[in-house]
């Protein structure tokens, strides 16, 4: 099932992509896509709908993030082998867990505004996952049941906000517009076998990532199990979990985003984004 | 004014404490505190009510954290020149911030719980804020008209999750009960002068941190300001800002928390917390 939230920033309705690809609304159903739906049953709900039943949605609406009220918005850091060697840095022992702000999530299409005085603003394409079910001190048998969903995320970074302004992550990895994720949040049962999916990501029409998640450090499932070793894990919290190789900060001589780039990113099952960067404004 | 939150965890009421300390039930008129109750009035509800009308809770009530709904849980690292030194960590020349996560908020005399195998849990009274307004890119003069109440947070820490488990804080921050908040939210108009207040937390009795908001090395507003040039800060996020010398960590030999110990903490004018330290269940 792939599930939508279209509309306006901030009053978002939620929807479904039918087997046709035609968007439908579901707001006569269900009132917002979240967490704390799936936490309620909202698979149940789901399931009991025919699709053909369902208004369609035929005026091409903007396509909002496709998870609402997030709570927490957790990352993994240096998830591939192939990255962490581009970046520079040892291969983790065990996964590297930062946060972003969940007053970064835009839409898959809306634009990506680089902060003021950025020099070094950065793409990432990740596989992220919402988290449907309170859960702490999971086995990995048990993280399947946690997972309400899986979509694609842009974890846009800023280099110097991130590795050059004292201390940890956070100040690079969570400025407005740096977490579009969707366009569709699709559920387990239609997305399978998280490990066997490719990403790639084009930077003006030029592939700039290219992996597969068949090479993460981590699995899926462990990073939920052990994320949920040091911390509950709520329903409505999403993972985005790490990013292969390709990204600016990687290359000889590094190549940073401008106002004008076009990002262009998709991973297998879950379709494909596209951002315009932009200039802060003013 | 000092607004509180009472009951069963998961149920908590809103109240306040009137002029006679006495405990005064407000679900009568407001549904919860939280940021965005702020955000959308809640102080020109409160300022409408006598406190006299309001029903008296008498029975001793739980007091749970003084804030529901909390969106991001922020927290600035190494703010006071002496707790850095004692930790061994130079002076940062721009605030360190990072996160805890929301699900390790508890009730101020709520039991700490160490999480499995913690060796090295330690303790960190702080001056914590709640925002009540969306803020991006505002001034230090215009801080205060974000901020919608002052709270005790013990930031308490396990250093081994924290330092020597890969990557960033974050895994020693987050643990479940790592967030004892309140008892009180104290709106600004009553706390007055932020950076005026002394602070203090006494470990089973003894004096362990003594320390005062005059010796941050970053001051509340500028810390509001400064994150809010990296990041949205949304009504319901919170901010715990820093902790004196005295922990555990900066002890020589260190000393860490085990099970029967007793935190009690306080600053100015905010009251005082008090926790019983347990072992992880089972």
């Amino acid at each position: 099932m792939k599930l939508v939230r279209y509309g306006a920033p901030g009053q978002e309705k939620p929807g479904m992509i039918d087997s046709q690809g035609q968007l439908r609304d579901l707001s006569g159903h269900v009132a917002d896509i979240t967490g704390r739906a799936f936490e309620a049953g909202l698979m149940d709900t789901l399931r009991g709908i025919d699709p053909a039943t369902l208004p369609r949605v035929d005026n091409s609406p903007r396509i909002g993030p496709c998870v609402g009220d997030v709570r927490t918005f957790w990352a993994i850091g240096l998830n591939y082998t192939d990255h962490a060697e581009e970046t520079g840095a040892p291969i983790p022992k065990e996964p590297i867990l930062f946060n972003k702000a969940a007053s970064c999530i835009v839409g898959p299409y809306d634009d990506v505004i680089l902060p003021p005085g950025s020099v070094e603003a950065d793409w990432e394409v990740e596989l992220a996952l919402l988290i449907g079910k309170r859960s702490y001190r999971i086995s990995e048998a048990e993280a399947a049941d946690a997972i309400a969903g899986y979509f694609i995320c842009n974890d846009v970074s800023e280099r110097e906000y991130q590795l050059k302004r004292e201390g940890l992550w956070t100040k690079g990895k969570c400025c407005p517009t740096f977490g579009p994720i969707g366009p569709w949040l699709v559920t387990p049962d239609e997305f399978k076998n998280p490990q066997d999916k490719g990403l790639w990501l084009d930077l003006n029409g030029t592939r700039t990532q290219t992996g597969h998640t068949s090479k993460m450090i981590f699995t899926i499932a462990h990073i939920v199990s052990y994320v949920s070793q040091f911390l509950i894990l709520e329903a409505g919290d999403i993972i985005t979990t790490g990013t292969p190789p390709g990204v600016g900060l990687g290359m000889a001589p590094n190549v940073f985003l401008k106002a004008g780039d076009e990002m262009h990113l998709g991973i297998d099952g879950l379709g494909a984004q596209r951002q315009t960067v932009v200039a802060f404004p003013g």
